[in-house]
């Protein structure tokens, strides 16, 4: 009957490192998710080799745990946030997810190009530049009770664009490498599919919610509230892949979308323990996927961080444009907030690793530049935060 | 961005079978593991094939999520349990673990050789009958609110003794395939390892949580009480393995502990969305493993259902007389609170096939009348429980 017994060992170093982690950085004044992301990285393979995650594949306990776990925590943001909320900096969004793509692929582009890649694999190479992942500044916001500001709601509508345009930017990249040209028609497709299905899903099923969220609470029915939105999420999770979207889209739609029913404080209540238990895998198994050996020589450190020099500065000058409108302060917390890459950049590195576009060095110096960027962000981003107080509330939306 | 979408949907089925075959259960009068049991074997290789649980390895993102669910429940029916109820009836435990072990694995070694195994073998084939699966009557005992019963107290505490017993017995058996006799000396180290960590854990864990649970509540940790039992239940879980028990005994030790915590209201309301979400992966994934094909032939369903019957009459024979201190209609409660297998017997059906002991068919009559016993108890269970409303509450522990 020792059936299992490894994964609960790995289960149970995972959890305690992230406790402990998280217990230190807060200590020092920083996220815990800082702490959780170090953990991370000390129980991996760079350092004590407790956990060994897979770089490429996906499907591993660990992995699909994690997966689990920002799911749910995109899904948990989403139940803060109003659709009504993020109609209000609508534009603004707009601007900060089409600067914080374009800055970044054309600085990205010209980097990779610098370095020897030819036109087509430098555009490959600039889309591991682009995507933000959303759920390492979404957990600082939530860890700071800052979800509620104007600066959240336009990162938070900004990063759903941005996982548009950085499908989009990777689908034609990849139909470049071909050397096949690309199929506009095709591209128009996917971006109807893409933003049809937010819509759809965002507009229409919040109206359904709040018109209708009694039958939730039908008391004959053994369901509770949490069970059918939880369904809801992992449902929603899917089905924003199948238009090629993140799985986390479609979670932070569902978690809106259950925010307009009455049993919303109810639920914000009982996702709690399950953020509890579930998301530190996701932040302790990104941090032990940071490979410190690839770093060891000097040459590849300083390409690293030029490179993660140009991804943060390309994409916080995209976001600080784009969010001007907001004051010069709340820019720079929108700029910040769309810096870390996190997992998107490692899924990235990994499509162009397996295309045969990257060599071994430039998929350990992507990896780590994205996984670099999404440790270096909270700390700035909560300083920023508090340093700013509650002046952001009152700026006016765009 | 498309990755782990594959899981997604899995999970999004699994999910949602476990919520329809619930309720549809609940409209039928039949405790709702029953439905999420049915809806795994409807959704598995057997007719839908939506899903495909490995037979022998444990090591799949579904299994992993299945065991997850299992540790939590147990851990949270010892959230619901106290060592002091435990101790009361001690005695009643003790006898309905030793003869539950006793008689099915007399009458299981009967049949076996009956069949025309030689006895070392029939002996390994019986062992498959003695394990009892305390996740489905839990759950069960759970669903009926039924958990603060004498009953339901002797049926944990035999659980556990029977799960001692079980292991040793497993141990023995296998030795005895080699040929090479069993080492008494190991025996008694194997079990004085599992009984020293129940009594250090249960008695020593429960003294430092009465006395000292104040340091849970310290206003200066970030960490809730929630983590720390969290971190608790997977720590236990993994070391009771390492003594050589099921994790859910190490999980159930860790509820009773923290159940004599000042916060054991909290902790078991914080468990509520925990069970909700994990749970109903052990029971569909339980459920899929049933495997209808194997079972076509006239003459294995014969097999399968005398299996079945000598699975079910030895175990209830045992428990009752073990219980008959309690009442006759106690007993019968506490008889049929130790039928199923569950997952138990399918484990050892495994070890049998990979030990060369176990013919194909055996592996899949044991299987079966394994998955079998769990599918038939809930509803008998339930329907004892009711006929007897609350008269066994008033019975006399032994």
């Amino acid at each position: 009957m020792h059936h299992a017994s490894d994964i609960l060992l790995s289960l149970f170093i995972v959890f305690v490192a992230a406790q402990i982690g998280g217990e230190i950085a807060q200590r020092l004044k920083l996220p815990g998710v800082v702490g959780e992301i170090a953990a991370g990285c000390i129980i991996g393979p760079s350092l004590l080799g407790w956990i060994v995650p897979e770089q490429t594949a996906t499907g591993t306990p660990l992995d699909v745990l994690a997966e689990i776990g920002v799911v749910l925590l995109l899904f948990s943001v989403g139940l803060e946030t109003r659709l009504e909320d993020l109609k209000k900096v609508g534009t603004t969004a707009m601007l900060v997810g089409v600067l914080g793509v374009l800055v970044p692929f054309a600085l990205g582009s010209l980097w990779a190009h610098g370095s020897g890649f030819d036109w087509n694999k430098s555009l490959f190479v600039a889309a591991a530049f682009v995507a933000t992942s959303a759920g390492i500044t979404a957990r600082v916001l939530q860890e700071l009770g800052a979800l509620q500001r104007t600066e959240s709601k336009v990162i938070l509508g900004a990063a759903v664009i941005d996982d548009i345009l950085a499908m989009l930017l990777l689908g034609v990249v990849t139909s470049l490498q071909g050397g096949e040209g690309f199929d506009l028609v095709h591209l128009l497709v996917v971006l109807g599919g893409a933003v049809g299905f937010i819509a759809v899903i965002g507009w229409g099923g919040s109206r359904v919610m709040r018109w209708n969220s009694t039958w939730l609470e039908r008391p004959a029915s053994p369901h509770s509230p949490l069970m059918i939105v939880l369904a809801l999420c992992l449902g929603l999770a899917y089905a924003s892949t199948l238009v090629g979207l993140a799985a986390i889209i479609g979670a932070f739609l569902a978690g809106m979308i259950a925010s307009e029913t009455r049993q919303q404080h109810t639920l914000e209540q009982q996702t709690q323990p399950l953020l509890a238990l579930l998301t530190p895998f996701f932040f302790v198994i990104t941090g032990s996927k940071i490979d410190l050996h690839q770093l060891a020589s000097g040459e590849t450190l300083l390409s690293l961080l030029l490179v993660t020099a140009i991804a943060i500065v390309s994409k916080l000058l995209g976001g600080f444009v784009g969010a001007l409108s907001l004051g010069k302060r709340s820019a720079t917390v929108v700029g910040f907030g769309m810096v870390p890459r996190g997992e998107v950049g490692v899924v990235i590195a990994s499509l162009g690793l397996s295309a045969g576009v990257f060599s071994d060095r430039i998929y350990a110096i992507i990896v780590a530049m994205s996984l670099l960027t999404a440790m270096v962000t909270p700390p700035v981003l909560a300083w920023l935060l508090r340093r700013q107080g509650d002046d952001g509330a009152e700026a006016k939306p765009g």
